[in-house]
């Protein structure tokens, strides 16, 4: 540390607030509400051109593509994201509980509207596991079998009217998520994009991992071919689960085997592509692969009479016309509808924010809610359910060259060239083997749980929260889950102030420094001083500890001196009266004795001082504690000086009413070492030191 | 300001985080997790006795009760109040939809077991008008009239049996306040009396205004004569008031007179006894004049039987055996039971506070839990329904010359004295009355409607707490509306947190204090470096915001530099290739140009400060936050350090991997002019300035 000789050398006079306002000139606050307002709602020429960009970025980063760049990148990543689209798409759908066509869909129309709206260049939006289970959530609740029950007169029992239930399903995925658009095109507009800080990295993993969870459950009765109850509502998953086992001896096994084996192929053809992805620059669409071959098999085999394997079933060829949302069932979804637009969100943003930061640009939080809420909203009308970005599509379009949204919209192309000539093919495709590539797919968000030893070495609140968002989400479902989970890592906020840290300070040794005792071997108590500081904002929901810390800290307990010095004057005044009744020659004796007998009064610092700099904001309750002390250690001749105020303690303090005649500004130092040097120079009058500055 | 002459003289080595903790000798944390417990646990024979009369209060105040200084006052306060008991426990009665003769077992044995478990002296336990409403919430919810409807043969319809419901409301009453008693206990044992400290001031006046508004919606029928239908859930306040409005033409016009007549007589009784309280000791117990002329004029007049004014009714005398509650009611009163739980302590505790701190001793804040959940488990095996400390009571009690539950012992006689002998007395005591003292004893909650121009000077936020804990107890009803206001006032600390002061400091011009530049005007950046501040704690909600702000604050956007930086570079390389395929001869004159034409490059400041010193903890967003600003500005040659952390945000910054090889603890410095000092030197390295100490 050589290069610190120069050394801290000041020398000035000892500053209170009052003399820094002086010297430092403060300002008054000039600025008007009314001028405020004025300020905000003002309007150019160029400022609105520059709204009209920010509205529509297609606009300001479409015309200056550059084709020789960016296009072969764009377009080799745009049809290795088709490519996955297709196989996600229809294993999303089953998730959602809609047939697996309305997965393409959403694979299609949402990326175009993205395109002109959205601000990442590099996310890929589209069908998302953990959205897609909660739609499934819905589109069970309001349309289930029971409602869908027809006489089989080929059986003689009553069986699932299939088509008319998954034609009330779409209805429903399409109502909650239109209304999905809606709500985030509303949170859009009013500015409300900020709300996605309350979703912090543990609340997000912790939420991911435990709808992955909710998914693999969801899927299990594809992968051993049989069909438990479908229950809502809290506890849900456990109660599922406990029937998956009572109907495990029916598994059908067909379905199990084509469920293992692709399985294990998936998992050892993504090995092969992590070790192969340093010497080809595109993966192996080996999702397609999966998809290919077992239709084939399947189609060949003839799984589905032979061994009752399900498969996909019918995939009509073409687009449908738009068609506005049934309205009468907004009412139904609203809840789930606030929740989707909530995590579909915060999954985009977050993943969108993280490239932005990697390839240096900006993604504007509240263009993106709007950008998704118009790619749901619009979506619906062509039978969409809602979407967000998914982070396995994300990272092969960025890594396979995607520069821009190009990409998104070449992979919309693969997808209609799918939906209008080749869709039909895969009627034959067993669900067992979607079910195994959502399985596959959620293997990056169940390595998460190897989070929790980690984040617990880091700081212990956020591994607490990681695993209380785990299990509410478990326990309550995906929808109510998150609503727990963001109250509970708010509480953990107060909570943690709650629980400051209490010290002393003392001086380290020749310095102007000061640091808690029983931190520091050689931070000496300046005497006659006691130095105090809370590690938190002194507020209401902790200013009653403070008050008691100071207390038991310092050892001054003022209402027992109080009552001390009461009782004492007491007995004085006491004994004086009898000495009167008596007669006695010496009266002042017996005082002096029961002086002496008396506790010895303890020896009182002279100040103490308060450092206030961990405060960032004082309620009424924080002013009314200082001040209490302020008058308590008053009246028994001790001076408080408060230190380390900012700006906007001060105006608390001064609002509050702190200050009067005998309180004044005075007592409030910029640093500790003001007030200790104030302190012992007013005990000191005399001592004689020139300088210079000031 | 003479006497600072002493002046402020520092001299020493510049300090980083590294110097001070060796200087100081940073003490390692020793006590581990297992030692803790032990030291908690730890028993012996002097901490048994001291944890018995903790328990017991009653044994460490009662041996030393002076009966010369204390007897009399405690005579006169204890009588004085006995006659407040009598009807304000007929009246709360009607509040809780419990037959008269149960408010005054209320008043009689819970104050007898607060005697013993009790740390307050002067707290007068009882009845309380906020909680017996919530009570009649409750007994009407469970036992409405509708469930005991029989038929009459007299007037041929069917009428309410009052008999049968009232024992079932008795039963609903005890029950809930067993549970009352039970959470108490175990909030108390559990050493949850902190929780307390979330019903701050502000939202404890809100709350009791709004309860009391809904005290006298439930007394207007009685005020009328009129029976207006039972609501209870949200808004059920609205309701009843319209409903009120509509049967107002059905007053009985002899009812309404009673109670105009007592309104205005209690009225002006209590401004006369305002104007006598300097000149008499004892108030004039005009509640019970009150009730004694009220009876009297009844009973001559007949006014039930002549006016159909609603009477008090059948008083049985003496009292009832202890039995248990009936236990199949406690699952359907769990909810109430808890919010009665918190609002009994909330009142208790800061009634029993006030008066500590007047008179100088201490009320232990568990213990009180206990005794009160005491008070209320057992009292309710006696028929009493769920009671706390009534403001008006004590302030009797206080003012009266009360010094110790000695005189809540004898009011307790009192009121079994008039159970026992002459409270069937009173059984022609219109309601009327009874509600007319509930009004007046509600002036002063009424009052506190002047609290909010008051606080929104003082405090804006404070005053939003009041209101909107007024209009969400005036909305959800006393139960839920506390839930919702305490949630709302939990927000508030979050939404502080995210409305932070961004600031950039400045030098106090010859100073080594540095001030926010906008609040004041004398305040000078340093040249070359940028010094940051937020208000608030750093942590996930805001971390986002304190990136952005440090960036258009300073100016700096390291991406945009980065990507500058990577095009010119391109540019320079691709103008290169030019150059050899072209052999030009000054291909530096180019390159040159180039630079010079691209925007020119703004000068960067050499270091940016963070001034932490208003961090209250670091979370790992935080943590993260922190990281990236440093990396990012690393990167392009801009030194970062942090200030002003405290011990427990260097061990957050340490578990968080804030430090590596190349980030050690040498960029924290304690104060903001060592940084600046270190920034200055590390650039001019060469300057010798010999310095002394260290």
């Amino acid at each position: 540390m050589a290069d610190k000789r120069l050394g801290y050398k000041v020398h000035r006079r000892i500053l209170d607030e009052t003399a820094v306002e002086e010297i430092a000139e403060k300002s008054e606050m000039t600025l008007s509400l009314s001028e405020k307002v004025k300020k905000s709602v003002r309007c150019s020429g160029p400022q609105l051109k520059r709204h009209l960009l920010d509205r529509l970025p297609v606009l300001s980063w479409l015309p200056h593509y550059s084709i020789k760049e960016n296009l072969i990148g764009d377009l080799i990543s745009g049809v290795s994201v088709g490519i996955m689209h297709l196989p996600q798409g229809m294993a999303y759908a089953l998730l959602a509980s809609v047939p697996p066509v309305f997965g393409l869909y959403s694979s299609l129309y949402p990326p175009l509207i993205y395109f002109i709206f959205g601000t990442s260049k590099h996310i890929s939006i589209g069908t998302f596991a953990v959205m897609s289970v909660m739609i499934g959530g819905v589109t069970e609740r309001l349309a289930p079998d029971s409602n869908f029950m027809i006489w089989d007169n080929v059986t003689n029992g009553s069986i699932v009217d299939a088509v008319s239930r998954d034609t009330e399903r779409v209805r429903v995925a399409t109502a909650v998520t239109f209304m999905t658009g809606l709500f985030q095109i509303m949170l859009g507009v009013l500015q409300f994009g900020f709300v996605v800080t309350y979703l912090s990295e543990p609340l997000v993993r912790g939420y991911t991992t435990g709808a992955s969870i909710h998914v693999i459950v969801s899927q299990l009765k594809y992968t051993f071919g049989i069909n438990p109850v479908r229950y809502s509502g809290p506890l849900s998953l456990i109660y599922t689960v406990v029937d998956l086992c009572y109907l495990l001896p029916q598994t059908n096994i067909g379905t199990l085997v084509v469920s293992i084996v692709v399985i294990i192929c998936m998992v050892l053809a993504k090995e092969l592509n992590t070790f192969l992805s340093k010497k080809i620059p595109v993966p192996l669409p080996m999702e397609l692969l999966a998809v290919a071959i077992g239709t084939v098999i399947s189609w060949q085999v003839n799984l589905e009479d032979k061994y009752g394997v399900a498969v996909v079933g019918n995939i009509p060829s073409g687009l449908l016309p738009p068609t506005f949302p049934p309205a009468s069932l907004f009412g139904q979804v609203i809840g789930d509808a606030f929740a989707l637009a909530v995590v579909g969100y915060g999954i985009a943003i977050s993943l969108g924010r993280i490239l932005a930061i990697k390839y240096g640009y900006q993604v504007d939080s509240n263009q993106e809610l709007i950008a998704l809420g118009l790619s749901n909203s619009v979506g619906s009308m062509f039978q969409c359910f809602s979407v967000s970005s998914s982070m396995s599509r994300t990272m092969v379009q960025v890594n396979t060259g995607g520069n821009t949204q190009i990409a998104a919209a070449v992979s919309s192309v693969i997808i209609l060239c799918i939906v209008l000539w080749i869709g039909y093919l895969f009627e034959s495709l067993p669900k067992a083997v979607l079910s195994a590539i959502i399985y596959v797919n959620l293997q990056g968000m169940l390595k998460q749980l190897v989070d929790i030893p980690v984040l617990w070495k880091k700081n212990k609140v956020d591994a607490v929260i990681w695993v209380s968002t785990f299990i509410l989400t478990l326990l309550l479902n995906p929808d109510i889950g998150l609503a727990a989970s963001i109250a509970f890592s708010m509480l953990t906020v107060i909570i943690r102030t709650q629980l400051p840290k209490y010290s002393l300070l003392g001086q380290v040794h020749g310095s102007d420094i000061y640091k808690p005792l029983e931190d520091f071997h050689q931070v000496k108590p300046v005497p006659g001083i006691v130095i105090f500081r809370s590690s938190a904002t002194l507020y209401f929901a902790n200013a009653e500890m403070y008050q008691d810390a100071l207390k038991i800290k310092s050892g001054i307990d003022v209402a027992m001196i109080l009552s001390t010095k009461k009782k004492l004057e007491e007995k004085i005044k006491k004994l004086e009266e009898q000495n009167v009744r008596n007669q006695q020659q010496e009266p002042d004796e017996d005082i002096a004795a029961i002086q002496v007998e008396s506790e010895p009064a303890p020896t009182l610092p002279r100040a103490v001082i308060l450092d206030l700099s961990p405060v960032n904001f004082l309620d009424t309750m924080g002013v009314k504690t200082l001040s209490n002390i302020h008058k308590g250690y008053a009246s028994v001749g001790i001076d408080v000086f408060l230190t380390g105020c900012q700006t906007v303690v001060v105006e608390n303090l001064q609002t509050g009413g702190f200050f009067d005649e005998k309180v004044t500004k005075s007592c409030l130092f910029s640093t500790i070492h003001d007030a200790v040097l104030h302190s012992q120079s007013s005990s000191e009058p005399n001592e004689d030191i020139t300088w210079t500055q000031f």
